[in-house]
């Protein structure tokens, strides 16, 4: 061997990275993406791109684009080696983006990138993406999926996704429509969804000094006598997923629905600000229950209010501006689509 | 103060996110979005989602979508805080892998994340993008920056992108229109582009001991006696963007062109197996010339042919499949446009 030898000949795999591997994880994952197929998708998980055709019946299409990650809540996952519903959380950080102007969620792609790609841990994480994408009614169309053992840390993983949803022209929703006297509604979220995790963390794990794999001190038992969830559940619920219920009532009573917000970080009020046109405020009205995370949190961080509203949902995770003759009608549809909602406020001259 | 108490209330800013450093990365990526729009643009960065209307003249449009990262190419531009052009490869991937079915890029969305998000930083990097953009021709529509303290090490990030493209279905690339006889064009690649480079830095720099911020060993001088390019230089070379001469061959001749191959991991022949019919093969002739930096890497990771030609582009970095009578003025339109294509052999019978 001459004096710049360190072995054998280099290789890809001595390297960090299996292309072999590579071809396992498109076979584990294209019948992930398949039971998330529409009828519009021509070519999905393996080719170059995957392709779609719009749905029947459009007439002057808008395509709506979203792309958004899982933050920090990966960390929660990845300490717990709970990876099956981040994927969801993923779809819904994107789909709901995308159903806040009015969009059908059409097609999602993933992005996971980690410091190794088991083939098991893969089909886990991208299993829950296939199960958000069931839950938004859109294709798993394709994505990426990357080992990068250099960049990431051993059992670390960071996780993104874009979601492309069509709406017709007319029926866009957004701050033209918006008038005063709306009212707001505000559709429950299911805890804190993906948003805020850095504070949460710090607030219940450092501050708190809680265990995540601890009931949260003074949890009422649930009914039926089985234990109380961890806090590692609570952090881990799912994001709630907002198309089906809003799209059915956008599809029998979209006149009537002006705008929509999607509250993620920044809260609130701050998310209703990007809807509302010059000249409107909205005077909110905080009439549903919050979840007792959110209070664990606020307890153990010592953190006051404004801030509080100013990262979380806070049991809020997606606002409709409806005409004020409607929005009765609009909250009795949602209901009977499954979705809890409580009237929140009007839209009000700033 | 009680015993659980840490300090001051938490704020989401101490626990290291700044929602302001968010907004005002609204703002200065807003204006470098700005620059790549095209007319299709209904709403752009800010909104929940992109806005963008299909291109004018559309019939039977098929929606081409890709999502892919820059990987490890990031811990060069890391090493050397030359984040200038890591946007320009994090566009070349995905919109190179849109042209390969045929279509025209429409819009791009990027996904960054970091430990920190500088906003002198993100404009750098988000610049990247817009210029890439610009070069693919598609219209920069949204995208996420997420600031990931617990996942990133200070320094470091992750750029992945999404790329919506359109065709006419009738004149989508495919295995289905190539035919035995054809003929393979190569366009020559501008170095690594974004592949292989765990396997390159670990030739060069751990075996090979090279130093990022020197010229390769026996280097020629360049014309005019300027200094000849560090192998940083090399190795940040941005990715090759074929979109505007494959679409002017496209328009032009598009009856003629049968398939495309992005050469990305798995390299050349890999690559140009998934768009090749059964029973068929493609029997490759190398006429390109091989870019010096390949052979930097060879030697001083004393790699295998076979596993050079399976990770590296070697040169060429996009292959046409051509019917064979139209291969010389398909050839001749490309370079024309600017572009160095080369015969690189023909598709026989498997």
């Amino acid at each position: 061997m001459d004096a710049s030898s360190g072995g054998p000949p280099l290789t890809y795999a001595a390297a960090g990275v299996r292309l072999d591997d590579a071809e396992e994880l498109v076979r584990r994952i294209a019948p992930l993406a398949r039971a998330s197929l529409r009828p519009e998708v021509v070519a999905g998980v393996g080719g170059f791109a995957g392709l779609a055709r719009l749905p029947q019946g459009c007439r002057r299409p808008l395509l709506a684009a979203g792309a958004d990650g899982v933050g920090s809540k990966l960390l929660v996952a990845s300490a717990l080696g709970r990876h099956e519903t981040v994927g969801v959380d993923c779809v819904a950080m994107n789909a709901n983006d995308v159903l806040a102007v009015g969009a059908e969620p059409l097609f999602f792609l993933d992005y996971l990138a980690a410091h190794r790609l088991e083939p098991g841990f893969v089909a886990t994480v991208v299993g829950g993406v296939a199960e958000g994408c069931r839950q938004a009614g859109c294709a798993l169309l394709g994505g990426e999926s990357a080992e990068l053992p250099d960049l990431y840390k051993p059992g670390e993983y960071d996780l993104a996704g874009f979601c492309l949803g069509v709406v017709e022209e007319e029926r866009r929703l957004g701050p033209e429509r918006v008038r005063e006297g709306d009212r707001l509604l505000a559709l429950a979220s299911s805890g804190l969804h993906a948003n805020g995790y850095a504070l949460a963390r710090k607030a219940l794990l450092e501050r708190g000094g809680l265990r995540l794999d601890r009931p949260l001190p003074g949890w009422p038992p649930a009914p039926g006598g089985s234990p109380p969830p961890t806090l590692g559940d609570l952090l881990l619920e799912p994001t709630r997923i907002y198309v089906r219920p809003v799209l059915e009532l956008l599809r029998a009573a979209g006149e009537e629905v002006h705008a929509a917000a999607h509250v993620t970080g920044g809260g609130l009020a701050a998310n209703l600000r990007r809807v509302l046109p010059g000249g409107l405020r909205a005077e909110i009205e905080r009439t549903w229950p919050e979840p007792p995370v959110f209070r664990a949190i606020r307890e153990a961080g010592e953190i006051e209010e404004a801030e509080m509203e100013r990262v979380f949902n806070l049991g809020a995770g997606f606002v409709l501006v409806v005409a004020a003759g409607a929005a009765e009608e609009a909250a009795r549809r949602l209901r009977a689509a499954g979705q809890e909602v409580f009237p929140a406020g009007r839209v009000v001259r700033a």
